[in-house]
Formats: structure tokens, sequence, C-alpha cells
């Protein structure tokens, strides 16, 4: 286990009705006057932003609202939020919604007390100061909750990139299981594929002997593969939903890819394409993740035996230790599949001739990027494009 | 699962050579005057004392001291604790220790912001308020360093009471596992005992549907079981220290324990031993445990299957679920025996005669108490002598 530090101060109120508690929860963070951020209408016809205003007026808390949020989220909406955050001298920023909404409001409240372009923390910067930001989840997904994480998409060249610091974490999130029922199947399906991923990208690691979180990893896919079929038969059913928002915040505040290197070649290659697309993050991840598995795989055999035989119940096969790393990446897709999710590039929307224009930006598009992607092991811009060949 | 709040806003420091960060720590969460507490000598000379004040001097904290804290700590020294740090006027508690000195570091922290006794809280009243309190590891047990918790010892009449609050939360955490390589094996299977029994009691839960932290807690009794061999061998297995340090930790900071009942009759039952005989908490529970199981198990055959086919490997027997669950009792039994544990009252120094007065404290003993222990099920005393009689 290498050396770490671990900070996750987010005080998580979680149930049935938690979002009532908002107003006394931005309150004893200290905000005054809140800048309420959101998405789409879904929000506003569920009541959901109707009883957090309610709740904020009930503790005399002042706030200003700023709609539009869209998946991948802009960065022109947050340089909007800036500067509607600084003229009505907002010090709370409140994300209702799921991780765009989530991410998009970290953006706002870092770039409001930042002199220069917040753009710069999506290129490397690290983020150390920002407005406190509380969340109202509705989707477990990005785990962005729990995580001093954000991914935003520059509209030029259509760059999507993340920003990473403590500041990040939110200082309160509402988890209300039941916000989630309501939630298409589809949707849903494209957030248990990014909690698979926040997964699996901590767990193709080249650290040695990290049994622990190696071991709390596989519980958590362990109950998501137990839980998932559940929620796709029947939305309504609070406990999977509820078992599955919790596993989502713990699959990505960290405290299971502590000690560790990390991956994140499935997400920095998905990234591409629904940036260049628009698609879900979560089904361009359950396209991209069997790809990179079936392509990075030999670097270390041992992790994906592992993987296929404590989570996904394959056989070992003591002659062919490759066979069961196999079996295991496809045991991950026959369940991405079976919940709905997408299985190649043409179902995605993306195109083949489009690949060596994907690859290049994944490889060179951030200022700092020497023409690799490094994680579990190092790629090119030709093993990635091999990589998206794999998708067709 | 049940509606829940969690917040754990303890920073983790974790690594070799983590405790030369402790004056910068300090410095962070508000510290200028620190009463350093600690136990007995080794930490004198080991030399990790040394290291500490020296951490704090280059950050020019100024420091008193008090040591002498004892496996079940007193009250007394926490009323001294108290006098000493009102005089002084501390305003930062530091322990550098195990379990009981961060629990007697934790009661000093609440009674010297309380104006009535401090054992108050250890009678039931929610600490709302103390200083801040920093910890230095130096064994892997009690989980304190992450936990809202703390356990005293009352002298009159050998009572052993918990309390519990948000403000019992560490502000920070050094976690080097190398600081517990020099623990003599008892020592650190005692510790290895206490961190199962947390998994345990919150495994042994009544709500249905708690598949998530189901699943987490058996993964870190899995890593337990996995790495604790590896350290009775080879005290020096820095890897496996630092595996059963972090699970340590994760398997009492309450992540794996929320939205469910837990149980906590082993560790009250247990109590009376370590009180009575001053025994250690970790010996104590490895013989309190199996019995408590074997006489509670029928309340619910369900969970002791469970653990038994998911931790132990036990076949489930489809005719006779009660063998299987009783299999896996067994099971921890033989493990906590492989690493030095006692298997009965006379190995633990406990008499018979004692029983019905032991059992009396236990469901008595408490002002507030009526007659019974709750956890997982309600026991009588008639119930918990029947108990101890098991472990003879």
């Amino acid at each position: 286990m290498e050396n770490f530090d671990f900070y996750s101060p987010t005080y998580f109120s979680f149930g049935k009705d938690a979002e009532s508690k908002t107003g006394s929860l931005v309150k004893r963070f200290g905000g005054s006057k809140v800048l309420i951020h959101y998405g789409g209408g879904s929000v506003i016809r569920s009541g959901l932003l109707g009883r957090v205003k309610a709740s904020l007026e009930r503790e005399s808390i002042g706030y200003i609202e700023l709609g539009g949020v869209k998946p991948n989220p802009r960065s022109g909406l947050v340089y909007q939020g800036i500067s509607l955050c600084r003229k009505e001298k907002v010090d709370f920023i409140l994300a209702v919604g799921g991780g765009s909404t989530i991410d998009s409001a970290k953006a706002i409240a870092a770039g409001t007390v930042y002199d220069g372009d917040f753009w710069d923390f999506y290129e490397g910067k690290p983020v150390t100061e920002a407005l406190p930001v509380g969340t109202v989840l509705t989707i477990a997904a990005a785990g962005s909750e729990g995580s001093p994480d954000s991914v935003i998409t520059k509209e030029q060249g259509m760059i999507k990139r993340g920003a990473s610091g403590d500041a990040y974490r939110p200082k309160f999130s509402v988890m209300n299981p039941a916000l989630t029922q309501t939630l298409p199947p589809y949707q849903t399906a494209c957030g248990i594929t990014d909690i698979m991923a926040h997964l699996y990208e901590r767990y193709l690691t080249n650290t040695g002997d990290v049994e622990t979180t190696d071991r709390m990893i596989e519980a958590l896919m362990l109950a998501m593969v137990h839980e998932a079929p559940k929620v796709i038969l029947n939305p309504d059913d609070y406990q999977a939903r509820a078992n599955i928002m919790w596993a989502g915040m713990m699959a990505h505040n960290n405290s299971c890819g502590v000690g560790r290197t990390q991956d994140w070649t499935s997400h920095n290659i998905e990234h591409e394409l629904s940036a260049m697309y628009d698609c879900a993050h979560g089904a361009g991840l359950a396209v991209t993740m069997p790809a990179v598995f079936t392509y990075t795989m030999g670097h270390d055999i041992t992790r994906f035996v592992k993987v296929a035989t404590r989570v996904w119940g394959c056989e070992m096969d003591f002659e062919n230790p490759e066979a069961t790393a196999r079996a295991g990446i496809e045991a991950l897709r026959r369940f991405l599949i079976s919940i709905g999710m997408p299985k190649n590039f043409s179902e995605l929307g993306a195109k083949e001739e489009d690949i060596e224009k994907l690859a290049h930006t994944c490889c060179y598009g951030s200022e700092n990027s020497d023409g690799t992607i490094t994680g579990f092991t190092k790629l090119t811009q030709k093993d990635v494009e091999n990589i998206y060949r794999l998708m067709l």
C-alpha cells in the first residue's frame, strides 16, 4: 500500500424525505445566499425544486436559480454561473440533480473565487479554494456527491476534462433513494455502469498487496450485480435503489481507492465519445470498458483473474488463466447488455471514420499531454485507435 | 435500509513516517496549545513521542504532557486531564497511542468544555461539544481513530461504559503501519479480534436488504482473515500491517454500518469481563463472541448462514442451515485460537462464581438500564448468565 492522505468531510443525509433538511444543512455549513443549480425541467415537474426552496425559506435563506445544465455539462453555463454568483454575492452553491449538475456547480464554486479562467483547473491546476457546495442527488451514478472531482466539456473543440481537489468535496449531500425511482430505465442503467467503471478503474492497479481495498471494491461490485437487475425490473424498489445509491457514493469517495495506483483509461477514452457524440457517459463506458480491458489485460492478468473468480463466479482455469480473465470481461459485458446498455460503436452513434480524430484528441487534447494516456498501462495514440476499433 | 446521517470528517494521513506531519495537522485544525496524552513508556522508548514533539516544535506549537493511560482507561486520569487542560488553557488534545489512549483523550476533550461531571456522557448524555482531538495511532484495533466513540471505566464499581457523538470524531488521525510492527503478537491478535467484533456486531442486524453494507462488512472480514496470519507469522510485514490498519478504521467509522440496526451484545457482555478482571478487551471478545453467537443465532439463522458461506467458505447445508451457521461460528473460533487468543473463561482469568454478578452489572449497571441488553435480540440477566456459562 502506498502512502496517502484521505479526507471525506461531506455530511451525508440519507433516506426518505431527506431533502426537507436542505435548508438546515445549508445553514449549518454557513450559507446565507444560495445559487440553486439544476438541469432540465424534471426537478421542477417532480416538485423537488419546490420542496428544496421551501426548505431554504423555512430557514430564511435567500436564493437565486440557474437551470439548464445538460449531460456532459458545458463551460458556457459555468461562465454564466460565475458572473451571476459574483453579481448576486452568492456564498453557497446548491446542486439539485445528478453528476452533471454537481460537476457544473463545483466548477462555478471554484471559478467564482478565482481571478483567472476557471478552465485552468481543468488543465491541471489543483483546486484549492471554492465556495461551499451542497447537493441534493437525483441519480446514483457519478459519485460526485462525495468526490473531489468534476468533469466539464469546453464547447470550442468539444474538449472534456476533469478537475480535482478537496475544495470540491461537497459540504453535505442529501441522498433520498426515492428520488431516483422516477428515472427511466436507460438512465438508471447508465448510472449503474458509471458506478461499475469507478470500481473497475480503481481495481486495475499496479500496487501489490492491497487486499483490503481489493475486497471492498469487489464487495461493491457484488452488491451492484445483485441489486441492479431488481431496479431494472421494478423501478420502485426503494431498498434496491438505496443499496445502489450508497454503493455509488462509496465507489467514488475513494475510501476503497486509497494507497494504490488507479487506471482511468476507460474514462479517458470514453470522454472523447460523449464529448463528440453527446452520448450518455454511462452508455459510452459500457462500450469502452470491455474493449479497454481486453486490450490491456496482458499487462497483469492476475487482476482480471481475481475479479473474474471473486465477482463474476468464473471457474478458475489453472491451465489457462487468460481464459478465466476473458470469461470475467465477457461476464461484465453480458451484465451491461442485460441492463439495457449498448454494446458497440454503432449503437452508441459513433462512427468508424472518426477513430483517428478521437484517439488524437484523447492523447494530445490537453495542454499538458505528451501523446500517451497512462493508468493501468501506458497507451499511445495507435493503442487508443486499436481500442476504439475493438468497439466496432 | 433505514434513514441515517453519516459524517466522518477525520483527515487521515496514512503511511511511512506520517507522524512527521503531526505538527502541521494540529496547526491546520486550529491547535495552539496541545495536551499530548499517552500510555506507558513504549512510545517514549520507541522514540515516537520525541518525533511527535519535534514535529510540534517545528510549527512552534506549545504542549504539555499527560502519560499513564492504562488498557481499559480509567476515569481518574480523565479527571486529572480535565483539570490540567483547564489550568494550562489547552485547546487541542493529541492522543499518541491505541484505543485506550484515544478514548481517554476524547473524554478529556469533552470534559474540559463541560460544566458538569464528564461521566454524564457515559451515562447516555450525547456528546455535542469537545475540544478538537487528533491521534497518532500505534495499534490497529479499536477504530477510535475514525469513530465517534469512547469507552471509559469508572473505578468505583469498575463500571465500563461508552459515550458517542460527532464531536468525538478526531480532526485528524496519523496512521503509520510501521509503528505497529513492534507490537507483541498477543496485542496484535487482540486488535485483530476487536476489529472482527466491530464487523460482526454491525453484521448482526434486524434490517432486511442491506446488501451493500453486508458485502462491505464481509469484504473487511475476508481481508482480515487473509492478512492476520501474515502479521502473526511475521510482525514486520508492513503491507499486511497496512491492510489491517485501514480495515480497522473502515470497520468502525461506520461507513459499513449505516442504515441498519446493530448488535453490540458481545461488546456489552465483554465489557464486564475486562472491567472486573482487567483482561485485554480483544481477548475478552475472543471468548465472548462465539458464546453470544451460539446463544442468539436462532433469532435469525440467515445472518449466520450468510457469513458462514461468504466469509468462512462453509458449504451450504440446504437440509440443515443451522449446521452451516454453527460451522461458521466454529470457523471464527478456530481463527481466533489460531492467532493466539484465549478460548474460555479460565484462560481469560475469569471465575465461574462471578457469573451472577457479571450478568447483573451488565444488565443493571447503568443508571438508565432496564434489566435487559438489546441489540440483535433482547437478553435478560438470565440469558446473559447462560452466555457466560457457555464460555466455561
